[in-house]
């Protein structure tokens, strides 16, 4: 155990590094040469102009005003200046709410940790047990339960403070979900009129013989939602037709890249280049024109693969984009089972149409079923034995196996300092390369598990993530061995020995977990305000390819919340602040001020940088909820087990009600809250609906969805192409208003049909009436 | 171990049981006199007359045809001639589906039982693992898997089989799966109106201080149904007022008891009585009199009470039964949120009218949750602690506490005989009384959480029941000991050895479970179509109390389908055969004679003797289907753990395959079939609709619908009036068609509600034209 000086010394050189963070960063910002890497959002935004285009040379790109120095930290109270309405109008719900996770840590911990400071310490401060061992002991320990004697009556203390916590946690969250759900149904209810309100999205439309997709779905809806269909977009696979956008789109940078090259040489020498593998290889060819014709062979490739996709009928997935005349009739068919076979016409709310992830949206429903059964089988394998394939590249990265694949360092490797160093970085190389793709492959597997939204397969992928850390970093670190050989002594140990194993080495911990978090969360934090990589790519892009105004725009990439891997991270917090509390609270305050500087910090990035993606608004909150919940019963259960190691058994009985009483306000909340985060009350949507009828009666609801949900190939395809495309907007195949039908039985519905296409017509001639 | 002769005595005695009760029963049945015993679904259905009016005078009460005492068993045969889909016209699709259980019983174990009989049968046998061993053995061992060798290769064809009775018992449960959700989709979708297709139960109204319950529904369901409310009907807290109904009837039968003996003893003597407790003290006075003015005083109160539920708005409780003018509107209610509060307006499928359990319609969501959490903790120790009072009960009960309580009885108690009997039976006896009320306290749990409708009820008493059944008989019987000692057990041993501890006991246990087999199933299932205790109180009743024709059908208590205890039972059969298919074969004979006999026995019953109380269209399906998935797992589990002691130590990585694919068929099934028994498709509910549009275009629903959702008492009041009641149905409120609003804000729809009331005024105005 480290002893508090060591510690005093580790939080020492945390807090310098963070404070370096953050004057580096109070110094970058305030360049205009770095205006658009600190304050991207502004621009996205239009509200701020280019700080290059005014003012003296030098002033262009150094500031030169030395009292904006002085005044370096005025960006914290300016990020907590603006009220939280005003945010929501900024930068979307989604990024409000995940502001509130690092509230309700502020909530929940400040309190605790003023109540065990005044509480706890003082009792466990008062006791000589440590001084009587023979341990070695830091005056850390002195502040942790393990100062307690074995069989103490002190620990009553420790009892009641766990059910103070669980109590005041609960109590927080329930407020929090309160809060939540009503900005959520607010948000979704104000003003803006958003396409996905009107739309939902259909899948796994069954084949027909006699019919197309376009026209079963028109017929579906027509017959069985006659009051309320409006209009649908089918989906096209699109997926080839994307992949020659993006290649055009990385030549096309290679070709501004060299007629930048050949107009600063002040067009003196045509730069040349190699055709072969990375430019390494083949024929030396003119750059640009090679470039250029490859430019057109991929636009005459795209024009073809756009006509065979708008001409052919096997390009259309069996799924749609359907649109209702209003949103009750949305939410209607949103909520409800549309076929007696429930694996065919699945109907769920349409995400936002940037949310939309259009790879997906053909997988048939036992195919989902399949891989949902191999991602959790390949889950379980990667969280359990991704230490195999790391170990096995280690046996192989040593110094014998570089050498005979290098034989020409053998010189070199004889030193025996760069031995050392290889031997010592290079194990560590391989874990570390791991853990940063961990996020991707995490990504790549909920994609293979076939979501349709991008905000879907976030939330999914920060569940993983969260399992992982659970698994790998908090219990791998309290129990060190890796997860597999933990696995093996859960399964050999019994259930009640596996809580007093972890719980009783615990408190041990604690130091380790103090260090953890100043790295980790103090220093991370900080270090992600300085933007370090946008910065650098910014600048590169900025000098080798911008040409226009756009590309600068282009350059700049503000990023977005990494939900993924940022929320799983505060989660880590969570756990170990509640775990923590009743055991070792001198651990508390390093995570009050996490989540303060996280608080601050996200804000001012929330506020200047993030663009966001999609807007969920706020979907992900049962699952923050949930994971919360998660390490409040841990918390219960490692307590239970230290305490029976302590000999405190009166207390096990008392204990075990806390999960009980912790699992059934889990369910209450999810009873009586998370409906709002995954249905869209009727009443809402009629009020909405009638408001609007009010204010705008001439509301041409069709034109406005019209084009909402067209793949985004074909709407941004025209950026990239000049206008020497084949296909324009207009041309694109609009829906006919009425498609004939062309089955021959149609025995089920015939009344039905007449009566529906009579509407249809009534409503058309009512419009053009009313509407002039 | 028993040896295979006693098992053939056992064997022998239980078949000449069930021989005996099938005898007795073919004689029984086929005496006039019982006629209403053995056929009262006849009688009820009007198909059948009473053989007592007619013939002489000795046939009437005796069958003197002696033929037909020589077809004693031609029941059989005609049990099973009745087609299916009869079958459902006659009994209803609840009893078909009940029925399909055995069915799939057989379908599962017939091809098992074969396939280890050919194959699994012989390799056990070829060994001499026991004949070389110490133990005792008999020939049903050498059957077992006990008679291999530890570590021999054999454990292949068990690992195999295993394989084998697993994909065998999927594919049983899938194709029964799709069937059933066929047969109940075809069942809704059918000819018969019903009037839980129009209607949905809201439930928590919340209270509003401007408007009553009744004006709060009219006004929710018009702003936000406006083209599919047709009405609703609120429900009265009629409890009292039904127990005073209760109380009257019961009284009505002394009444006609002692008229009975009166007219019986030739108007002699008037029959007198006394008015104390059980009739064993108390004043003596006239019975026909007391009972007559009893009757008129609880006769007024009635009166009194149905006025003041008329009258005064406490009464009316906020739920309420919301009528729809198309199957499409209630499906949309039920399917769907209503209100941005999720634990108010919360609504869901009407249950059939007689399939309400009106005194829990008006529990509040908070309450709700608490009751859940009170009946989960309850439970729980049922389970585990049952055994404490029972064993307190049993200490108190012994012989000194009898010569204690009545030293009249110390002379008879010293005679040995005596003794003993009663030392052998006495602890026995308050176990047997715990498990005879056991699933009375499983149903009042049930109630007490709050379920609206009996089939709910009765469903998830079955469940509970299940789980009691699991661990006190199936593990309690393997691991002898109580069911908490076993917990006990199992919280202090590791994950990994709770199935070897369990499986290798199993084969032990082979011949214990063949006899409970015969004892619980064989003799049970011949006893039941016995109807002793139906027979002797139709009997009693018959000659004490009836009077009128009407009585007699009172006195036949025909029964129904004893869902919540007969479904455990067979669930037990079945996880008892998944669990030995592999280790001990010999059992399967035995189960699948079970299963047959069960059918073709319940078969008859549902054929000539249940009435069902409700109809719930084979809702039950998902969770037979999910019972017997987990038993399909704890057998793999359980052979897994047999296995690892045989240490076949290779064959464990490819037996943990199997739960894992068991667990993902089970959620297959689950997102394929299971929506179809909670959710009613739309696509259904608008092809009914049209269907009936065109055949009955001028169809009043609101007249159809009225009186649909009345509290039985109101209904069925005058049955046991007379017509001397105050209140007569016509006086009852009716709904008034429109209710002007009394709530003063209307600001959030002022368009709508006009529109909404001018839109009834003109569709009714439309039907008065069109059908005249």
């Amino acid at each position: 155990m480290a002893s508090s000086s060591e510690i005093g010394l580790a939080a020492g050189i945390n807090i310098l590094t963070a404070f370096a963070f953050l004057v580096a960063f109070a110094i970058l910002r305030i360049q205009p040469l770095n205006d658009r890497v600190y304050f991207p959002k502004w621009y996205l935004k239009g509200l701020r102009n280019d700080p290059l285009q005014s003012g003296a040379f030098v002033q262009k790109f150094v500031n030169l005003d030395f009292r904006s120095y002085l005044r370096f930290l005025n960006w914290m109270p300016a990020a907590l200046h603006m009220p939280e309405p005003e945010l929501i109008d900024h930068a979307g719900l989604d990024s409000v709410v995940y502001l509130r996770i690092y509230l309700t840590g502020l909530k929940i911990f400040v309190p605790i940790a003023c109540l065990a400071f005044t509480v706890m310490v003082p009792v466990n401060w008062t006791n000589r047990t440590l001084e009587q061992s023979n341990l070695t002991f830091s005056e850390i320990d002195k502040l942790s339960i393990s100062n307690i004697p074995t069989g103490s009556n002190r620990f009553w203390t420790h009892l009641i403070m766990a059910y103070t916590f669980t109590f005041w946690t609960c109590y927080v969250l329930k407020r929090e979900y309160e809060i939540i759900a009503a900005m959520r149904l607010h948000f979704i209810a104000s003003e803006h009129r958003r396409p996905d309100q009107f739309t939902v999205l259909v899948r796994n439309v069954p084949p027909d013989p006699d019919e197309t997709v376009n026209e079963l779905v028109e017929h579906f809806f027509l017959v069985n939602h006659p009051d309320h269909y409006l209009s649908h977009q089918v989906v096209y696979d699109a997926n080839l037709l994307s992949n020659l956008v993006n290649e055009r789109k990385t030549k096309q940078n290679w070709l501004d890249y060299y007629q930048l090259k050949y107009n600063r040489n002040n067009q003196s020498k045509r730069p040349s280049m190699k055709t072969g593998y990375l430019g390494l290889c083949g024929k030396r060819v003119d750059a640009i024109d090679y470039y250029q014709s490859e430019i057109d062979k991929l636009s005459k490739e795209i024009c073809k693969e756009r006509e065979k996709i708008t001409k052919s009928s096997k390009y259309v997935m069996p799924a749609a984009f359907v649109s209702f005349k209003t949103r009750w009739g949305a939410a209607v068919c949103a909520q409800t089972e549309q076929s007696r076979n429930p694996t065919i016409w699945l109907t769920e709310w349409a995400p936002e149409p940037r949310d939309v992830y259009w790879d997906n949206l053909a997988i048939p429903f036992v195919s989902l079923t399949i891989r949902r059964l191999i991602i959790a089988v390949a889950f379980f394998f990667l969280t359990f034995f991704f230490m195999i394939p790391i170990a096995f590249v280690q046996s192989l990265a040593n110094i014998d196996g570089i050498v005979k694949a290098a034989p020409f360092m053998k010189g070199l490797l004889e030193v025996k300092f760069v031995t050392s160093v290889i031997q010592g970085v290079l194990p560590g190389i391989a874990l570390k390369i791991f853990l940063i793709i961990l996020p991707s492959i995490l990504m790549m597997m909920s994609k293979f598990e076939g979501f349709t939204s991008i905000s879907t397969l976030e939330r999914r992928s920060a569940t993983r993530y969260y399992i992982f850390q659970f698994i790998n970093v908090f219990l791998g670190s309290i129990i060190t061995g890796t997860a597999f050989q933990q696995l093996n002594n859960f399964i050999h140990q019994s259930a009640n020995e596996i809580p007093v194993t972890i719980g009783a080495s615990i408190p041990m911990k604690a130091t380790f977990f103090i260090t953890y978090i100043m790295v980790d969360g103090w220093a991370g934090v900080a270090g992600e305000i300085l933007r370090i990589k946008p910065l650098i790519f910014y600048h590169l892009k900025n000098f080798f390819l911008v040409k226009t105004e756009k590309d600068r725009e282009e350059a700049m990439n503000p990023g977005s919340l990494p939900f993924n891997t940022g929320e799983p991270q505060i989660q880590l917090y969570f756990l170990l602040g509640l775990v923590y509390a009743a055991v070792t609270p001198i651990l508390l305050p390093f995570i009050v001020v996490f989540f303060g500087l996280a608080y601050v910090v996200y804000r001012h990035q929330i506020i200047n940088v993030y663009h966001q993606q999609y807007e969920s608004a706020g979907a992900f909150w049962p699952d923050v909820h949930g994971r919360i919940i998660t390490a409040l019963i841990v918390s219960q259960l490692l307590l239970m087990g230290l305490l029976s190691t302590k000999e405190a058994a009166q207390s096990t009985p008392l204990l075990i009600a806390l999960p009980v009483l912790t699992i059934w306000f889990h369910r209450f909340c999810k009873g009586r809250y998370e409906p709002a985060f995954v249905r869209y009350p009727l009443q809402e949507a009629m009020m909405k609906d009638t408001l609007e009828r009010a204010r705008e009666p001439c509301l041409n609801v069709k034109s406005y969805l019209e084009n909402a949900y067209v793949h985004p190939v074909f709407n941004n395809a025209n950026r990239w192409d000049g206008t020497d495309d084949g296909v324009s907007d207009d041309e694109w195949p609009k829906e006919p208003t009425l498609v004939a039908t062309k089955r021959s039985s149609r025995t089920t519905t015939p009344a039905r049909s007449q009566r529906s296409e009579s509407t249809r017509t009534l409503l058309c001639v009512t419009d053009e009436r009313s509407c002039p």
